[in-house]
């Protein structure tokens, strides 16, 4: 039995079925996930350079039909092109893709420092929920969607760490950065908590990078042993938005501020429930590969092995609920 | 009450349980879904010619990272782009876009015509299943997923719209135009007689394009009056393809055979399960604007309303199941 296959047997045991669903995606195979060792074009962190994006990964309609093929099944696009669209949208403190068939992102990621987490000029009683303007109506999630739908509008990259500007905080409120969430027991405690893990990191490094998203996993049916999906869909005139059954958080600890150091990968799966504050956060620690196969997105393929570390090993992987909660009152009372 | 609203009631009472979730998706407003009435750069048909692709549709990521931001959520890209990507393929006689999280194609794209029907160089005796080598290992269907799973290996692209080039029968059976389908009463009937209605279009159309995909449609429980998706997910190791709930096809019945004339258009929603013979085509007719809430995913942008036409109001939709049904027995003698 591999080492690979041990650690996420391990994770199973210890995840219970928060980790146990998207562990299972890296059951098969173990397979190289450096996809390229080269670090080519970023040479400086400046936020206004252009952004080096591989071409591979770019999706990029190619046409080579053969010629003399008495069909030409690419001349569909004069009527448009049928997507996936991925909605990227790059707001102050964000850059986000939004999934047009669930209503959810696929991913929000952010950027957090010890500098930014100091600076405190944004409050969010000043900010609004918001649909988003960017998203195609009939693909938008809506407020009246998660109005009386039983679930909070839970922030993927949380409107307090982007307080170093009321703008950075207002764009967090925009629907493309939520998704529906149990409020009492998680959204409002054990994520928060999570949430605030992270921030915590910045004690420690001197950057830290958050990919946040929805899950829909599995789960053994007792009936016929058989696997299925299944995920709640909320909304105002008619089923809209889905509920995802997990959330990822993948979380790049960055040992230097300048690109090119050694990162701490650290890869969470968390099920869209109650999860009693005593649970360890470790226990819902996962390989990165299991986040990858359970998306169908990829979080790592130019940080080569040689740069990476696993977060856990580096630092304690446990929510602080105390503090966190003391916190949390003075911030109701502010 | 609108007439778009009248009609989608209208197709949920036909539709039975098929049309009806899908239907239900257009219940709200309607909207303008020509957004472009340019009909531009396309001027031949030759297969060769470069696709014209609206820059807004393909999918590129921008930059445009607040300048003095203490933060570069940008960044993220340092270490690769997360996706989605769409795996697009061009093959001989499609062209498809895969999901790497449900490993089922978005979309499949074809072309037939009265000439590439015409042609019978292949046969799919002397064709296999494959395994799609472009799409990384672990978001692949694999062969054994399949395996004692229940369900067909259901061809998106018909090997049967292929038959004008061995080659291109051949590109239909990659797993990446595949489904997992319901076999008996579905794939291997009902959904076949729907498959023979689009050939028989050739008969009165000189050039018919059909995308061809999957759904996973909400349904309302009973006992909690909530709407819930709920999709098995077969797989070999670990569950990983997920089945689809419903499948769609965007039919363009084009009036002339060179760009630019008139389209006759149909959407039909039809589950994945046994549909009695009986049961009449036009039940499955949805109004394309919900398969496109259903999906995620826009089929006419481009195709301006003046040029649209209805097509079940222009031809008869029904399957003939007899006629079929011999001409089955006689490709199994084959």
């Amino acid at each position: 039995m591999s080492k690979a296959t041990i650690a996420v047997i391990a994770a199973v045991s210890a995840g219970a079925g928060a980790a146990a669903t998207a562990a299972m995606y890296s059951m098969r195979k173990p397979e190289q996930t450096v996809t390229s060792t080269t670090t080519t074009a970023v040479t400086t962190r400046t936020p206004s350079a252009p952004v080096p994006v591989l071409a591979s990964q770019v999706f990029t309609p190619q046409t080579t039909t053969a010629p003399g093929a008495p069909v030409d099944p690419a001349g569909l696009f004069e009527y448009g092109f049928p997507g996936p669209v991925a909605d990227l949208a790059t707001r102050q403190g964000l850059v986000s893709s939004f999934d047009r068939r669930t209503r959810n992102p696929h991913w929000v990621a952010e950027h957090i420092t010890p500098a930014s987490l100091s600076i405190r000029d944004g409050d969010r009683k000043h900010s609004s929920f918001l649909e988003d303007p960017a998203i195609p109506d009939k693909f938008q999630a809506k407020l009246k969607d998660y109005y009386r739908s039983g679930y909070d509008r839970g922030h993927q990259v949380p409107a307090a760490d982007c307080k170093w500007s009321q703008g950075a905080m207002n764009d967090t409120f925009y629907l493309s950065n939520m998704c529906p969430q149990v409020g009492e027991g998680f959204n409002r405690d054990y994520w928060a908590h999570f949430e605030d893990f992270c921030r915590r990191l910045t004690q420690r490094y001197p950057s830290v990078r958050i990919v946040t998203g929805p899950l829909y996993l599995p789960k053994r049916d007792p009936q016929d042993s058989k696997w299925y999906v299944r995920y709640e869909v909320i909304g105002g005139a008619a089923p809209n938005v889905a509920v995802p059954t997990h959330f990822y958080k993948v979380i790049y600890a960055e040992e230097q501020a300048a690109p090119g150091g050694k990162v701490a990968l650290g890869a969470f799966v968390l099920p869209n429930a109650v999860i009693p504050n005593e649970k360890p956060l470790s226990d819902f620690e996962v390989p990165l590969e299991a986040v990858e196969r359970a998306s169908g997105l990829e979080f790592a393929n130019k940080l080569p092995a040689a740069r990476r570390k696993r977060l856990c090993a580096e630092t304690s992987c446990s929510v602080m609920v105390k503090e966190y909660a003391e916190r949390q009152k003075a911030f109701a009372k502010k």
